[in-house]
């Protein structure tokens, strides 16, 4: 996964629950996936278009495509900051991210996610981004 | 947690999976909840009113009172058969549960829940179960 | 549920995240345990008693009960207060909770947890808390 | 994701379950992650090397790579079929997945995993398949 250059930026600390922990004591693989969702909401935060405004705007945004790479493990208790970066927007929103243990300083996981937008009258595939969204990504630029 | 007479029962038999164990490599004790649903949607579907169903009918029926006491645990692979009894239905629904593990023939848990209906226009409490499903209840009985 | 007094109190705030909703648009009544241990983890740190530090002290404290009353619906992006006092515990830990949202100041739910100390060696149930955490918690009181 | 040759391969019925779903009125799409755990279980239960066969041959095996590719949606009730295909197994296990609707026949997603062998005692990466999991696939074969 080749690094993009990042278009806004957003960043969110965490500490691990209990309850997203595995038998190996480590977190279970597919929490990680709740783990960048987080970030992703604060990054649309800051571009004004959250979940609630997406969906005002009349388009939902599906993951279409979503890759993670385990690097290394995150326990119980250890403070991690999760990194989301808009790659692109255009056409659709691609996120990079990157987690991070504040305690080891390691890297613990990249991920990137690919959503699309949905009219939700016609349920039809955009190919563009709808202005509604791209209109807030460069105002904010 | 006195034993009532069931007035409509249902069973349902799965394999504990690896993603809902804890580090104590037992099921974390919040998964029991979805154990429960699982086993509540089968005697909701003998009854013909599962949640399609009961949103079509005008009601919703939220969950308003949930008791699980654990007896004992449940293992990664253990096969598992989740009981459910309908107790109440005139005023409200009210399920008795009862999980065994077929590999130990131990009870490891009893539950209970209690949803009641709300009128999904104006979003107001019934304080009697709505005809449209106390129907159901008396043709399947 | 009668209000018991706290002998040692905890809060702690989050936002609900899309990923903890229902198609009703509301929180799942299955996730309200996630927030309540959050809080319950969030008291065990304040009185040094951990999940990690209950392992080294040679047990575990399985929840043996637990009941959950619902209010009122939490909603996407709420933010939501989860209070956590401890009851009980010279025999077992007995924990109090109340959700409350922080933007409408509706109480949204109320719970308890009982849990009681396993030794991790033999697997005994025992019958009185370990001194090992009554003191810790006479410490910190 | 082109398509590799099985060599060996399983596959598992569910129905979608109420607590997978989101505000969409779809299944999550981070539910998806448990739904191939179920099936990559399915397959090696098959090969004899299941998560607690793993473990007494000294080795856990991390995902260090997970891919998922979402086509369509699940709802509440759909009948899906998980299919699991091993495609690489000497140096590391790959394992492509499909889902498909069973009401609707559609193919749902489209996904793989990638898990490494890590000596329990060490916590040394192996970069072959240990002989004591490459000798089963063999014997299956």
């Amino acid at each position: 996964m080749k690094k993009s250059k990042a278009i806004v930026s957003a960043s969110l600390d965490m500490v691990v629950p209990f309850y997203d922990l595995d038998p190996m004591r480590i977190v279970w693989h597919g929490n990680y996936v709740k783990y960048i969702e987080d970030a992703r909401c604060e990054l649309l935060n800051k571009i004004g278009y959250n979940y609630n405004a997406m969906e005002e705007s009349g388009y939902m945004w599906p993951i279409v495509d979503m890759r993670l790479k385990y690097v290394a493990s995150a326990k119980f208790g250890s403070r991690i900051r999760i990194h989301a970066d808009l790659v692109e927007y255009e056409t659709r929103i691609k996120i990079d991210y990157k987690i991070e243990c504040l305690d080891s300083h390691k890297i613990l996981n990249k991920a990137y996610t690919i959503q699309v937008a949905i009219d939700l009258v016609n349920e039809e595939l955009q190919f563009e981004s709808p202005a509604v969204f791209t209109d807030k990504v460069k105002a904010y630029v």
